[in-house]
């Protein structure tokens, strides 16, 4: 199918190749199972700010049902298109039934630069979007979550938009919404978690104790800066960070919760820190 | 959006273009007009006579629906994809609002060769893309009719999925159905018929008269021959037909319904008839 | 299926199979047609107007709706059972398929005597039964009538239940109902207008014709009054009509408007007109 | 109501009326609660192997409905009939409301031997049956589960054709199904399960204790090999088993998982087995 | 109810006593019809121009349906408020029954002067609006119409609002739209028609004759322009309009089609006319 | 809205505006909160059990759903009037706000005096104002509960009309139904046990201990006589209670449990008790 010939999806389809392989996968599976179950790409006119009509395309491909409703992010982004939605609701078909999780692959995205939006565009075109992949998400279907350009807000907007066409709130039709109207405690911090999670897990296997490890972090933002206090938590001593701007070391090990407060009181980088 | 780039729906475009131009078309609308509002693609796995599973690609695409309910053939033909489909679909609403009809356009296809399929294997084909692209379709929303390598059967087929998933008869779902479920009279010979309209148009605008005319028919199957039947029975002397395989001349006229019986009872083609 | 294993029934299946055999239906369609397609039995608990509840058996049968939505009577009377009520949806399925009319058919019914209710508790029992057949009945999949011991009166009770169910009125879901809220004009008479047709085509097999033949009918209640009313109008001259009660006879034709005229305004019955 | 006239109808219903005796149950409620509250029968046509089309007859049988949805399961056995199913499903009743389950009773049953299908011939005749009584079942509404003749694979065809129909997978429409879509832990041996916790409580009137106590089990298959397992992991001593073909005895106590991995591991019947 | 007690709902009761007491109306009915069936207030938020959110009040009031959907405009005026609302749906009930239309009364308004707002204002309000009345409103439940202050252009976001939420066009939703999408010819001059024909009448009755007639006409804008042009082509003969600015009086009969033009072209009232 | 306009609703719009006034509340969001957002009036004509009609005013008033369905109370009482359903919806949304609840705020009430009314007419009542009322209540929409004039078993009616309607039980479309059909143990003595949970919270605030503290109840119906033996049962001394009949002092503590089962086994006030 020449509509998903992308980089992107030749890889996931080169890996899945690779799995299949090694697991023996029956040939008919294998079919059903290499392409997307349903893919729909849908035009989004946006009213700008200055009065004008932009059309934005946007995405929404369900890769496997059959193990429970899809489950998978949206993505705001210039370059995105269907076969990097597909390759990314393929992966989230794995990632669900790898974790044993009741729930199909899905994503979808808009190919737009929510950079350039303002406010109020942003809302029209996630609202439009949102009414025209309706008749393919819900509660029991297709259950969209933030992701690249996304966020709770962006969620919200999905929900209410949802919620309208159906008459009554219905907060199980995205999850990482805000706090106030049925999000997760713990969602802002989840990334970072699993990151420790896989890490003692590695650690496991090679015989090594968390608590007797030195960690060094790349990157300070929203994942690494959980992983850096959750690392410490769990009894690691992390020694140095970095971000974009620079790093920071520290031998006897860094603390942690007083970079971090620092960081956010003074709205520092840590290029600023010493 | 790179996935419609085909060379058909480029020259839809330009069509496009060349109109909006002629009109001086409110740029806004231009935008919102020239992309379809949604497009479907399904994959259509299907269990063949000898066991193996075959997956297709099915196309469903909705190119406006401000007028009315879509209406729009389905397509069999292996070299279908979706920049043809949207091409199509986008003709179908040309169509409808050009002959005031309250329909938008739409057109839907797979990528298969149905000559290479059993009957068995083509229902199953049928049965399962109808069943996929179900959330779409419906006779206040979308109504697929024959196309291109489909025909009455498999609108049936279609119309036979659609009626169990709601639970009760909908004939309302397809046009092109046989009579006996509900079809039109007509519908056989409407593309004929509509041929000998538009000739008898295009003569009133060069103030000839239809039942002067000499007329000579280019291919003499479904539409051909409906064509023939009926400019003989408008007045015109058709004086020659011919088709794939050869043709016939006579300048005082062919006698239309004699040369429908032969090839209809002696199974001849023009070549055997003289 | 020994639970439609009735008299009614064996003679609707003789029937079938001899006609079955006359046309060389094919088995397999043969099988298909030879047993209804669903046969819904409902327990109507009925309060009756001294406190007791009484329970009665209801039935709803639809024999087959692949020709488009069933149609059927529904019938009180102390005898109704299953096979009963499974023949004559057989027979509506024909009838039906007969006249071209692009409806299934179907059958109903509450083995109850109406006579022994009164009009509350008549009401009762038939919002309870309709409430009961609710998910298998509606204007697009299985349409209700007036039958032997029902009337406009209790199609209208069908008709408000039905629409309180789905919030508005829906007066497609009973025909025969008061002509104040959608009936039909002619109904009343339809069935006599049916005898008059029926006659006149047969007299036209005979090579006889209405204007010149005399006319006997026996019963002259709702059916047989309105036959003799048309008859006369159609040119026939009608010189006997009984009843359960005598006779009357004129050999030179009776005047039928006069004699309906008598046996409304005084309630006469035939024996006490001379 | 002479259609649910059998003798295992007539059992039930002689038992209800003792119970209804027994604690003076209001008459109006005892005629509400002798009859199922609704009984469906439907045709089930289905294409052979070998072209035919054979034509079962299928029951939904719902009792009573007050307590919550319906529950209970699906039989595919030669004797099948309405009479039966509607026994079993007043026992539901009484066996949910027993066990304080928010749910009512019901049953279903096809009369067939399905041992003489292919498994081919086994889901195509599963699938049609289910969208036949697809009106009336749901997760809300009446919830199936295996029973004679049927397994976990017909529970999961049964799911399978629900989803496709409402458009998105529905796991609460069955209990019963296999674990890797939704099924539940502990199924497999919770019959024998039950019959041990019955045991207990049974010795507990008794003044026993089960770890003082010797079994003999009649029966080795899925409830007899699981109930032996279980009442050995109680503590008491299973001194003999036995099945159709044989049976062993040691007075000291079996070794029953050293007799079930010899069971599994050669195929052997007890017969077998030393 | 004092929610309903305005001097437009009073006169509407009196009125209704009135004809109640002249038909000897049934108690019981009387008392049903007193009273509208279903009245809803809605607060109508609506984002002005400058960023304030205004909330309006919205109503719509359904009278009774039992004769069918019920109908009736929407008011979008300063002093509308339930009584007046109600008073109107209820005269909608008596209107549609007088004509024999299959329809029920119902109105609507919302207290709001339309042009203090602008017209995205003005978009925002209908859809907020519409949105909040959707689970009553419905081709097959009650249409809405214009009125007061709403247009065609106010029933088309209407429609798309309605449409959008069930995800395919209605045009069934409202009446009075524009022609493009499913409006009535000859909506705009319906109700100077009606007048035209309700003078005819009278005039029978006075025997009359409308072509020996002379007309003068007070108001010359969409009823009074219409009615004027239609009555001259009944043939009486038009000798005086009138409008807010002025009149015009020709004894032997104005040319009412001149008139039009020259208002219509010069954007002349009547003032400027000579 | 002048429909509002009475001294409980005034009472609540000054309470809500010296709220918003303390938290600084945007003023946009002041103007939504405010007023209602959607408010239902419906007629509830009753027949009586001597045959007459009689015409009741039921109310159900939304206040926000921005949080999650709405909650809130349905009440029968001849003042019932719109001003007041409204004041309580808005009361709810504090409510469950406050106690971070999911949950918007709602009310509802029919102007009614139901001691007024037999049983079988509160019935018909309660059944035909939850059927006008069904568009817009449900699990997932709106779900009423007891309040002033109501009980379990008007609930119980509402849960059975409502399931009717839909075609299958719904216990969760109302909260406060009996036991037997899904109703919450403890809610009998829930306002009392929240009596004695706000009370340990003041004494919290007091640095007092219940333990220590001596209590005197006025009330000893529902709410008094649970709130006195949980207070006991958390260690505090009551050392009297009083109802409209007299009081009971004993300083050195009562025995609650004791006065309990007196006025319950006697049927005694507190009058007759020593």
């Amino acid at each position: 199918m020449h509509e998903l010939d992308t980089p992107t999806f030749r890889l996931a389809m080169a890996q899945f190749d690779q799995a299949a392989e090694a697991m023996e996968l029956d040939p008919n599976l294998r079919e059903r199972l290499k392409l997307p179950q349903r893919s729909l790409i849908v035009s989004v006119p946006v009213r700008m700010d200055d009065g004008r009509v932009e059309v934005y395309t946007g995405y929404r491909v369900q890769h496997d049902s059959s193990r429970g409703p899809t489950k998978g992010g949206i993505r705001y982004h210039p370059d995105v298109n269907l076969g990097e939605v597909a390759a990314l609701a393929m992966w989230m078909t794995w990632k669900c039934a790898l974790a044993d999780l009741p729930y199909g692959g899905a994503k979808g995205g808009v190919a737009v630069d929510p950079k350039q939006l303002s406010r109020a565009e942003l809302q029209r075109l996630t609202r439009r979007y949102a009414a025209e992949i309706f008749p393919l998400i819900g509660p029991e279907k297709d259950v969209p979550a933030p992701d690249v350009g996304t966020d709770a807000q962006v969620m919200a907007w999905i929900m209410d938009t949802y919620s309208q066409q159906v008459g009554y709130s219905v907060p199980g039709v995205v999850t990482g919404k805000p706090l106030s109207i049925g999000g997760s405690l713990g969602r802002e911090e989840a990334t970072g978690r699993g990151v420790v999670y896989v890490t003692i897990e590695a650690l496991r296997h090679l015989k090594l104790d968390i608590r007797n490890s030195t960690v060094v972090i790349q990157g300070f933002g929203n994942v690494g800066a959980h992983t850096a206090r959750i690392m410490q938590e769990c009894g690691a001593r992390v020694i140095a960070v970095s971000d974009v701007n620079g790093g920071i070391h520290n031998a006897s090990g860094l603390d942690i919760p007083e970079l971090l407060t620092r960081c956010k009181t003074h709205g520092q980088s840590l290029r600023d820190t010493k």
